[in-house]
């Protein structure tokens, strides 16, 4: 093995609010040639994901916060490179939590096998990947049946967009909220969603009634704030809520919705939803959306950039709303 | 039958914000004569209930408002004084939910018969009527078992003085959030709450963690706000919120918790509760808290004012929290 100099993003300093380029840095290592036991990877995608924002705060959340002069981690599909270990041969794809790097050297168990057939290999972290896994599982989560009318907000991104085919799929009715006309006209067309609205066109509690005027059964959250509060004035009796993401909050506080009093009234269930609790399910899910994907009945969009240092841009963006479905960082 | 005038509650105009005497009218009725299949009963105990201040407002929610110029209706206990049905002899004790007036007559089915022998005959307001049942309803909706550690607010009122109890037998740590000292003394020495503290004392946050410094599991709600802001804030992983009442905002509406976030990060599920969609379990639930309170192992805490004219003042105290336990309404 050569010595191999890796490109990785370092956070060098906490966000205060939106998140800035000078928040981060590229900096350069050296692989360390590898011990027995390790493999080395070349990363091909990065994942750069909204959740990865509470990360970025001091103090203590559901995973630990990113360490300030290290690596971000993420996740990514790479290919091995070199092996020593017997369960991993070079040229094999993989995907790991390793990314926000060219290069890096692990143990067998950080390391998901995944099959080069399907392609691009991007997919591994959109429809295939952990973003299709959590619209998946808060599927799921509250038993999302046929003829349930339900309710995505951020619905043309990476969670959102499968949510709403995977519901379609199911037999329910589907609306879907977004933050641009182009958004929503991918909703309609491409990802087959039933009605879908724009929310800067007007308020959102109006454009949801306007959407359901039955009501709505089931509410994906992706976005919180005042997608929430209509959500909840929308729910019908015994309706239930996905609480996955609240893209809206993330760079700062803000009160929740004054119409909680919803929950008690019309006997509403809310459940919060972490996909890592589901990896023991990870192979149902590959198996049942696979098929879908492999069966043409799921599409599997994108927003691509390329380079490394495109990916804090590509991070960023995400609270722009510039992302069509999954942001993918390709390595070049 | 002689001529019975009755006297009752009607409701005259719909409060804004706290309900004031002036919202409410003392009107006397005359009863007419049975007819075939009719009963006719006297009450003897009144319930007021902070969820009937939901109905005082125009507009949908889970129950239809209170019609202006009507006798206002509430949970009651009451006795048959002449019937003209099989079902029922003069003599039963009954409950009903045709309280807020002295005499009225109804047809069996608006009927639930009741032992006697249970003294007070209040009780069938409080541990072993509708609040009571709340209680263990709410319990059951979260699977509350042995070793959970309870949060439970309002828990000197009617339902949390109740599920506090329910949740010691069941083996949990029952903590309690109460608006006066009396009260928090009252959870700690009559209830057997294993810790308490009184909300007016400092920030309910610092004090929820001061007594329950490893989290809770359970948060069993009755006010909202403030308070369930702190316990999002001290819930651990995977833990569950009954979302039963929140007086706290009956008559203003308010902001919710600013750390909704914590539904996602910590995996929580919220259950919305209304005691009504359960009424098929009422047997089952008389039996198992009957037993207990027989068994002399709960205790049926009670505030206790005289006269049909003290109803709208009761139900006034409740959101100044002049209630200790249950408040009822004894009728002279």
């Amino acid at each position: 093995m050569t010595d191999i100099i890796s490109r990785e993003i370092q956070l060098v300093s906490r966000p205060n609010g939106m998140p800035t380029a000078d928040n981060f840095t590229i900096a350069q290592t050296e692989i360390k040639p590898l011990q027995d036991g390790q493999i080395l990877v070349r990363n091909l995608y990065l994942s750069v994901d909204p959740y990865m924002r509470g990360r970025m705060n001091e103090g203590k959340s559901y995973v630990p916060p990113f360490e300030l002069g290290k690596a971000l981690e993420g996740g990514a599909v790479g290919e091995v490179i070199e092996s020593r270990a017997q369960e991993f041969k070079p040229g094999d794809v993989v995907t790991s939590n390793l990314g926000w790097r060219e290069y890096f050297t692990a143990s067998p168990k950080a390391l998901h096998p995944v099959s080069s057939e399907i392609q691009p290999l991007s997919v591994y972290l959109g429809a295939l990947g952990m973003t299709g896994m959590t619209a998946w599982v808060g599927l799921n989560l509250v038993e999302v049946k046929a003829g349930d009318v339900i309710f995505i907000s951020g619905a043309a991104g990476a969670v959102g967009s499968v949510a709403g085919q995977l519901a379609k799929l199911r037999g329910c009715q589907v609306i879907g909220s977004a933050g641009s006309a182009e958004k929503v006209k991918f909703l309609l067309e491409e990802c087959g969603f039933d009605r879908a609205f724009n929310y800067n066109s007007g308020p959102v509690l109006e454009q949801l009634n306007q959407a359901a005027p039955d009501g709505i059964d089931v509410y994906f959250d992706n976005v919180g704030g005042e997608t929430l509060q209509a959500a909840l004035s929308a729910l019908r009796v015994h309706g239930r809520i996905i609480a996955c993401g609240s893209i809206s909050g993330y760079n700062q506080p803000q009160p929740g919705p004054n119409n909680l009093f919803n929950m008690i009234g019309k006997r509403l269930t809310m459940k919060g939803l972490i996909v890592g609790d589901s990896l023991d399910r990870q192979g149902e899910f590959e198996q049942e959306v696979g098929g879908y994907f492999q069966a043409g009945k799921l599409k599997n969009q994108e927003t691509v950039v390329v380079g490394i240092d495109q990916a804090v841009g590509a991070f960023i963006g995400l609270f722009e709303g510039k992302n069509l479905g999954k942001m993918v960082v390709k390595l070049d």
